[in-house]
């Protein structure tokens, strides 16, 4: 290399200063900070095509300080992507530009992951290094064989999801994880003396990582640092230390640099000081192909495994897996014609569990796990074996109390390709893990949640442990396809449904109490619609009930009494709200007709539910906690019986 | 003491088999394990009067693995606390009795907070710790001198919230907390060996914090643990070796014991193993009283504190001060006198730091802070010196990026009494801290949730940053009261409403961008009502605009266009749904009147404004995630603009 590589670092630290002002709004003093490690990074280390983003054997990279999102934008522009071209980067934070203000898969290939929700990069990255150890015991070096690159701030240091993050990674020696630590001593509110006194390196060791330090700002110790951890079995946390802002004279160092423009007189300062005399957005033709150059590399790489997979007896295989095309096979048709010909009355957690047990059986890809609830999701099937640090070809992880971690660990395998991760906790602590069920529905990623003890009908385990407003607060959240079945069959057609969506997550709402069944036909994915008529009225309709899950059965029975005194009642089962508002205008008028009373049953809040009853019809839920008690006595507490709504619904129709 | 300790263990033991089995649920594992720790503590360390368990210096015992609730149920009917009776206690997990599944602080007097969320009671038990210095360092030895036990398991160990909670307490060196881990090594999964590597030991004492380990089943052994805690100026971590489900012989040290009855057989077993031959809830009179007499320590030692309180000068100041009374003062009123004299236009999030300068100068009660965003919260003023481990009388903590943390805390807080906590982040990491949100609510304290930069309006920081569905989904969580001011004179009534509250938390939802004067009256709390009708029809109504916070002046402009076309509007705004949906349905009827066109508009998910618009009203809201661009470019792509929605009302009215 003949230019001296602060000058190549200070192209990174331009591209920041300057997009951040054009945009007046962005963080420029982790990029400037982080410039010198980066381009080490991508020098000598990282695995990189940049004219094939989505090669599969690349090395993920993955920036879990988002903010300093204009790092990953001056890289990948600079290491010669596609995008973002340099418009792009002028048009940083503005509509439609690739270049948000933090990065976003789903915005621009090359970045790994979205960031921003601090702490949730690493944990995510997690989830890639796992998916490489499992596909690389499946398909040798030949065809896996990467790394996955981190480099965080304080911030993600310091967020609770970066003990379980790292705990787990700790636990299952994932040795090819390296986590650059941007140790600049500096938070938004200033220094981190502030706020914390903990020595991360001796807590990382604490929970089996190795731990190295450098000069952030010394190429040689940065490569010296690198080194070692590439020498190490264990993951890696690399504490670079650095100073924030580096370059600008009169800010650097301090947290003024952290989340606003330098400013134009501090820029010019900056630029004198770092000896940069390009014009904004410019790139002298030097370091731009210097930093073109370092893709060669991996192109090369790319090139050579290209061969091998054209050579490999698995290719079509590997390529298939990669692909993300699933399609459940013989044993679960067979275990549907078992539900018609025998019909379980079974907890829907245990119909998930039968289901699963030809789903795994038909789908390798499938990767389960839970937090520590294993017996109580019903998450383990026999083809699952547990996946550990001595057998990553295994595909049960026992993740641990670390909800939020399991669920960001999920959001990176299937990132990563090749894995498609459910995993499983109580549906009350959805809260624990609700920042990364977003990241899944944010990054459009095919993530299955398995949600089991869903109401009140858990019982005496308490208001702790029920879930009131999680069904509507989760169905209130864009591209996530919550589910909850009324019996064994529609769980079955869920678990269908959750695996078709190719671009959005799923969540199961299943019952820990056993639900008669209710379906005796498995001929047409009825849920596909999200809400249908499970029966018809007998008599002259007056009445649509929609109830979901463990509510559809009393709905039935309720119905029952009302036809019984001349009313006719329809039962729609409202599997999902959201595929239901996608269905066509008719339909759903024909599901629920504007004249006639619409009656909710839902054993959660009300809140909600008049999209569906209007104002005029009939909500039966729980508006408060709920509370201690055998499950019968809990239903009976909170009015939702045939005899605590019958009548209710007669008084409205005038009887 | 002249009976064995483990006599007066196996009381606890016997009450937890018994209890459990009776219940046909629940968790016998943790009482049985660790029963000599908790007989110990209560004997010779625990600072408590049965006789008044609301005393304010009293120690505070959280058992943060609440599964365990039998621990405590036994323990308070052991120690003479009035309740639990022994029949509360045969009524176990029933409907009504105070021995609820998990510990309830609202059920039963001697629980100082609700656990079961894993993690959560360390966490908020760092608040209480936090509260008790503060307060010491205000009032003096004399009347504030007390600490701080918890009990924790594996599971809170594991969970991320352990280490923001450790991080706090090491950080502010609360040497008066003591955690005793029940360190069994078995979780619900079976062996922590299956999901956890990490040496705790190293990671707590790189966390700040003194560790001893002793065997939890040799009361020598323990008290010598505690006394060395006891001695160290850090906060402790002693690991308590203990063996779950203690003296059961053939399941003891499995998961066997964790969440399920032993069974009739096993319980004869371990009641031969134990040599405990009493008859279910049957205590023998000999352990009985000795177990009454650990409770005569703490009845003087209350006697005493009670004299030197009515000898005290401050004491008037400090039992107002714990009464949790709390009335804004003269400075609050000169505050909304200058609102009217010069109504500012200002972001709510900088009118809410307006109104904190007020309040924090009334009250010397509100503790604020902010999980490092201090200047975008705009939570400190004045008043608010930083709270560090050099000076407790502070009333400012930098909580760090900690949100999760940071709310337990605050519930701890809260729960301690003599301290209003408030704290702030951005809204859309309310998901970071919701599940304490939520132990908030359930518990019914006095939280105040600051929670700026509250839509899309935040601008260039892009979907990651930008809440849709989170005002929604906090509004469908029961106890909790949100509330979304439209300008400076709502902010300041919303403030004053939020610490009327003393039986719910509160979450503002306040915006980054300027927002214009609205309101010029300050002689009435017309936020009280919830909704309320900011301006009335000119010409005949035919429209109700309901908007909230930064879509009110929106609604505004609409209204006048609407106006000049001869549609008559009102424009309501719906500071908080929960507030109005409290109301009679006169007012509620006169403020959406059925008969004429109601129209929502929010820069949120339209989910849910069904309740108020019915099914044929218009929803103008964001039912997708968000971008990053400038605040004017994003209202106007998302559609939240007069040009945009006036047509479309025009149309809906047939014009």
């Amino acid at each position: 290399m003949t230019l001296p590589e602060r000058q190549l670092a200070n192209a990174i630290r331009a591209l920041a200063m300057d997009a951040v002002q054009a945009a007046n709004s962005g963080h420029p003093g982790m990029p400037m900070g982080m410039a010198d490690v980066a381009t080490v990074l991508y020098s000598d280390y990282l695995k990189f095509d940049p004219t094939d983003p989505k090669w599969a054997d690349r090395d993920r990279f993955v920036l879990s300080a988002g903010h300093g999102s204009m790092l990953a934008y001056a890289t990948l522009h600079l290491a010669g992507y596609a995008r973002p071209t340099i418009d792009d980067i002028r048009n940083f934070r503005q509509l439609h530009s690739p270049c948000a203000g933090h990065p976003e898969n789903f915005e621009l290939d090359g970045v790994e992951t979205t960031t921003g929700p601090l702490g949730q990069g690493l944990a995510t990255a997690v989830g890639m290094a796992i998916a490489e150890r499992h596909l690389n015991a499946l398909y040798g070096d030949d065809l896996v064989d990467h790394r996955t690159w981190v480099v965080a701030g304080d911030g993600c240091l310091m967020e609770g999801i970066n003990h379980e993050a790292i705990g787990l990674a700790g636990h299952l020696q994932l040795g090819r994880m390296t986590v650059l630590w941007d140790d600049n001593k500096i938070t938004i509110d200033g220094s981190t003396e502030l706020s914390t006194s903990e020595d991360i390196a001796a807590r990382y060791a604490a929970t089996g990582w190795h731990v190295e330090n450098c000069d952030g700002h010394d190429p040689a110790d940065i490569r010296r640092a690198i080194d070692a951890a590439l020498a190490d079995p264990r993951p890696s946390l690399i504490a670079c230390r650095t100073i924030i802002g580096f370059g600008a004279p009169n800010k650097q160092g301090t947290s003024a640099t952290h989340g606003a423009p330098l400013g134009a007189d501090e820029i010019a300062a900056a630029r004198k000081e770092l000896g940069w005399t390009a014009e904004p957005f410019v790139i002298p033709a030097d370091i731009a192909s210097t930093w073109a150059a370092f893709g060669e590399k991996g192109k090369s790489l790319h090139s050579e495994w290209n061969n091998r997979l054209a050579n490999s007896e698995k290719k079509k295989e590997f390529t298939d897996r990669l692909s993300g095309k699933i399609i459940p096979g013989d044993t679960f048709k067979a275990y549907l014609d078992g539900l018609v010909a025998e019909p379980p009355k079974v907890a829907t957690r245990k119909a998930s569990e039968n289901t699963l047990g030809a789903l795994t059986a038909d789908i390798s890809a499938l990767v389960g796990g839970s937090a520590d609830l294993t017996g109580s999701n019903n998450t383990k099937t026999s083809s699952t074996k547990p996946l550990t640090k001595d057998d990553y070809s295994g595909r049960y992880i026992y993740y641990g109390i670390r909800e939020f971690g399991m669920a960001a660990a999920m959001n990176g395998m299937a990132l990563h390709g090749g894995v498609v991760p459910y995993g499983g906790t109580f549906l009350v602590f959805a809260d624990y893990c609700r920042a990364a069920i977003r990241l899944s529905a944010l990054q459009q990623q095919r993530v299955v949640y398995v949600m089991t003890h869903d109401s009140i009908g858990l019982g005496e385990d308490g208001p702790t442990h029920q879930p009131i407003e999680h069904l509507q607060s989760l169905r209130a959240m864009p591209n996530l396809l919550v589910l909850r079945p009324a019996d064994a069959v529609e769980t079955a057609e869920c678990w269908a449904l959750a695996l078709a969506q190719e671009s959005r997550p799923s969540l199961l709402a299943l019952t820990r109490q056993n639900l008669p069944p209710l379906r005796h036909d498995v001929t047409e994915n009825l849920c596909l619609k999200g809400g249908y008529r499970l029966r018809a009225a007998s008599a002259a309709r007056k009445v649509v009930l929609v109830a979901t899950g463990s509510e559809v059965s009393l709905a039935i029975d309720i119905a029952d009494k009302l036809e019984a005194a001349g009313h006719g009642a329809d039962v729609v089962s409202m599997v999902s709200t959201a595929l239901f508002d996608e269905q066509s205008g008719a339909y759903q008028a024909d599901m629920l007709p504007s004249d006639v009373l619409t009656v909710s049953i839902e054993a959660g809040t009300t809140f909600g539910w008049e999209r569906y009853t209007g104002r005029d019809g009939l909500r039966f839920g729980i508006d408060s906690f709920g509370a201690s008690a055998p499950i019968d006595d809990l239903y009976a507490h909170f009015g939702l019986t045939v005899d605590a709504i019958t009548p209710k619904i007669l008084a409205k129709l005038g009887n």
